[in-house]
């Protein structure tokens, strides 16, 4: 998987792809390509490096369990969500056609 | 500019637009547009920085300094090229329709 749009399903299938695009000392980029899939009933990420994530096909939805409350958050292609360390977050839908592509950047939790 | 695709130019402009999408300690990531600009003749970019780059829309060739020697570098939508610190490269040519769309990130050099 060369480049970015290459190796794409073409139907759903029965996990979520992951891929990883560059793993350096302080960053790690994945290309993440869902088809459907959605978090298990109750399960919430809660990950301990921060997240940013790139919408950039498809249509998803999430959960963000913010200081104020859970927010529901829709995003389509060109959105991009910031997850901090820790922000509990679960994903509710994810189209199938076309695919969901997500480009998603993490790097340690250091100082704010 | 809240979303990726949004806001681009319809024609050439005078200067390259770069606007930040993220800045926080240890991660920057940049929307870059190019229409047609590349570096002067004679310029290379040299930073104290890790970048990788992702092409999005439109086309580009980069001149990059490897360790062997210079190697010219075409970029399609999809494709990355990551650019350590101090690997001097100089951007050839870009695109103007479509507008060159790249997300550019951005890491502090630290251990290898």
């Amino acid at each position: 998987m060369d480049n970015l749009f290459g190796d794409l399903p073409t139907g759903p299938e029965t996990r979520e792809r992951i891929d990883c695009l560059l793993d350096r000392t302080g960053l790690r980029v994945e290309r993440i390509v869902s088809t459907g899939q959605a978090s298990p009933p109750g399960f919430w990420y809660d990950q301990a490096e921060h997240e940013w994530v790139l919408l950039l096909q498809g249509a998803a939805q999430l959960t963000v369990q913010m200081p104020d409350g859970e927010r529901t958050v829709r995003l389509a292609p060109g959105d991009s969500l910031e997850l901090p360390a820790h922000r509990r977050h679960r994903i509710e839908a994810t189209s199938v056609e076309p695919p969901t592509l997500w480009l998603a950047l993490f790097w340690p939790a250091g100082a704010a």
